[in-house]
């Protein structure tokens, strides 16, 4: 079997993706990151999520002291926020976050002989991040081709977005036929007992159950 | 003054970019890797530099559990070796280092709003890694365009290499011309009391201060 890399957060997203790389042949080995999120519940949910598909998963601690985001600063307030403006980038932005994830994970692609990364990434349901957009992950793999031992011998490490065009529905839709356990994953920035329901992550998660008319697994898990 | 960011590795090539960042109006943040180098001995070496030229500094401890590289698994032999051939990458090769490095430096330029990342990678006297190359760094500016806040707003964050054309000769003239303290850089990957001469960064690091006709600081120091 193809190894392959796969970027779990413990939200909704990445479980599908975890689940998806399964059915198309991969060996997934999850990437898990503990960055001083404020919502640091999420890792202990990817653990679970990982152990669910009987993946291995590493957590990579690391350490950002120079912050500028509202979701490692606990003295920042959260934006309560429904929709994405185009070119307002929320104060939830972690400056560079997916540029460093995808680096230690090219790192672990290579030094495994993985060929692929997945990433949940969305850039139609989604907080407006640059480092979401189909542009980035293009320019990315030129780095992969020039940067790494495996892309100049012409084996170039590939980047797989299966998400990137997808509404929030439509992911949810193609997770629920995967039967990835949604009741396992955690969204919410605000990282409580519950869901807050008003941070820009748990609106676009519910925006997502409701246009299909189903209650979120999450919530019936928590009642 | 513009703020910059200076990959300081405790080697002689990033020494000489942090004194050169400083002559081109540039305030320069330092940022460390302690990253499982088998030679570690260099992170107290950059401390002492960046203190040397009265710059702030920030050491990120990060973790390649998958290593991949001589440089980081101490049971594997270190090459002893004198000159790179073309496309022959050695076993010191750590997978996309230089990628690793330069995500945490522009997530850093971000957060403090730094304009450039100064890094010290030559491709000329060089032990061949793909990551030290120009198109490299090319690629990897367009990233920069596409995936951070500041790229989108048409502000990119610029990736400096002076070093990068220059042999190792010319690299300490234009270092010495700076009055850089070689006697406080650090080369050798082996990390004992002295420099094993041996290993490609002694070869290296020997070749320039013999083109020149010059005792090494550093062994002068250590006499």
């Amino acid at each position: 079997m193809k190894k392959a890399i796969v970027l779990l957060s413990g939200g909704l997203d990445s479980a599908t993706i975890l689940y998806y790389a399964k059915t198309q042949g991969f060996d997934p080995y999850c990437l898990v990151f503990d960055y001083g999120q404020r919502h640091n519940k999420e890792i202990e949910q990817a653990k679970k999520i990982a152990k669910n598909a009987k993946c291995s998963f590493e957590v990579m601690k690391i350490s950002l002291p120079w912050q500028g985001s509202a979701l490692l600063n606990k003295k920042m307030p959260l934006p309560n926020r429904k929709l994405f403006k185009a070119n307002d980038i929320p104060s939830t932005y972690v400056p560079a976050r997916n540029i460093i994830f995808l680096s230690f994970a090219v790192s672990f692609s290579e030094a495994i002989g993985a060929s692929a990364v997945f990433i949940g990434a969305n850039a139609i349901d989604y907080s407006g991040y640059p480092d979401c957009r189909p542009d980035f992950f293009k320019a990315y793999e030129k780095v992969l081709a020039k940067g790494l031992k495996s892309g100049i011998q012409k084996k170039p490490i590939k980047i797989i977005t299966p998400l990137i065009d997808k509404t929030k529905a439509q992911i949810i839709a193609m997770g629920l036929e995967l039967k990835v356990p949604y009741h396992l994953t955690w969204s919410c920035y605000r990282g409580g007992a519950r869901p807050c329901g008003k941070c820009e992550s748990c609106s676009l998660r519910q925006k997502g159950f409701d246009t299909l008319g189903i209650v979120d697994p999450l919530l019936l898990n928590l009642n």
